[in-house]
């Protein structure tokens, strides 16, 4: 099987110019086919705020009311994602910026209201793995966007962990992928005082540090998705920082 | 050559639901291949005046400032382009989301700045119909918003009509192509009052009735279009509503 790397991008590289510029020049050193998924919160919560609109977020997953996702969707599928795109083709990565209702890319269902509302926040479905097949094997790198819609052609925005975890899981059957989360920190910290990363994560670990407070926030989520990943067929998932990953430095890696 | 039908729709249709819906629907009556082209000026013009930022218009196209440019990447490609996608897919029509930069599909050039600066607008150098056509053999129709973008990852704004153009002339290699321009009129008007549509606008009439200013403003240059892309390949061109196009009542035809 050919190999492929799912990358995840978070919001604060993606804010800062220099930070996203030296992330994908980066890429460019990633040999093999390659996906792409970015949200965008940071600077949809620097929107929210000009636009005297409140930000509510709860266990590290953001409440959209209709006018945050109608700021998300212009944000992460609009500004965030073809000024990616763009750099991208700057650099001679031929890639296609999605979000979920593209070519029915990953299609959601609008979570379910029970005791807590998260507002047009969308479930996956399913992930189109034929239409990311066709583009990969065209030599064109999708860039995904965390905005996904659902069968009714409501547009929702659904966390881009969980998005690049299912994608990881839906193209293993087909490419031997790996799932790179990248973010600002060089990997999961075993204490509160950020003073060393944990090489290798296992699920017994994830379990003690989140009972201790020190896994929290988003964290939580981010490291569940790694473990289901690891459950449905992802040869490996790292987190961490795009230059330590690739010149193999301190990240973490998650294992079983 | 199989059948391709480039459709552009204008902001008067993209800004109200009720119009843009039925427009959608009109699309599915539609045989054959398709491919969208959209703006979305007068949204951007509500979002403009919301954010009180002056509105620069010259010779019927838009002055783009980067403050302009960027409202109109998150309107253009993230709003208008995204609602289009997920209504069509709720239509059954398999439909892909596109600025200039998505896979290269329109690539253009900063134009010079002469005598006018038009400021962040692009002129186009080329079209990936390669692309184009990949996407239409795999039963998805491409919707291009006027976002394109220049070999140095510059993202820039283009005019839709022009898009839609380029995007017939290259596709008429490959298909028997039509254009069809559709707005919230029924076509091209013969007189100030309105009152009665032209069925079949030649080159000498355009002329004429420009002298007279009675085609003027976005017109000139929509319908200037239409004469370049008759001159390269173009099959048939109308312009006016599709409802009515579609029921072949009164709408225009550009002739040579």
């Amino acid at each position: 099987m050919d190999k492929l790397t799912v990358l995840k991008v978070g919001g604060a590289i993606t804010l800062n110019k220099l930070l996203l510029d030296k992330f994908l020049n980066n890429i460019t050193k990633i040999k093999g086919k390659k996906i792409l998924v970015h949200g965008g919160g940071r600077e949809l919560d620097l929107f929210l705020n000009k636009n005297n609109h409140p930000i509510k977020m709860l266990n590290g997953r953001r409440i959209t009311d209709k006018k945050t996702l109608d700021y998300a969707l212009m944000i992460y599928a609009g500004k965030v994602n073809k000024e990616i795109v763009a750099k991208l083709q700057s650099l001679k990565i031929n890639s296609l910026g999605l979000c979920g209702a593209d070519a029915n890319s990953v299609l959601c269902k609008l979570r379910t209201k029970k005791e807590l509302d998260y507002g047009y926040v969308g479930d996956i479905v399913s992930i189109n793995s034929v239409f990311f097949k066709l583009i990969l094997e065209n030599h064109i790198m999708p860039v995904c966007s965390s905005i996904t819609y659902d069968k009714d052609g409501l547009l929702l925005n659904t966390n881009a962990d969980t998005i690049a975890s299912e994608i990881s899981c839906n193209m293993s059957r087909m490419y031997k992928t790996e799932l790179w989360y990248c973010f600002e920190e060089k990997g999961v910290y075993q204490d509160d005082n950020k003073t060393k990363i944990i090489n290798k994560l296992d699920m017994a670990t994830f379990k003690s540090l989140k009972s201790k407070g020190i896994i929290s926030k988003g964290m939580i989520p981010k490291v569940s998705n790694c473990f289901n990943g690891l459950k449905n067929g992802v040869s490996k998932i790292l987190i961490g920082s795009l230059d330590a990953i690739i010149e193999n430095e301190t990240y973490t890696e998650i294992i079983p």
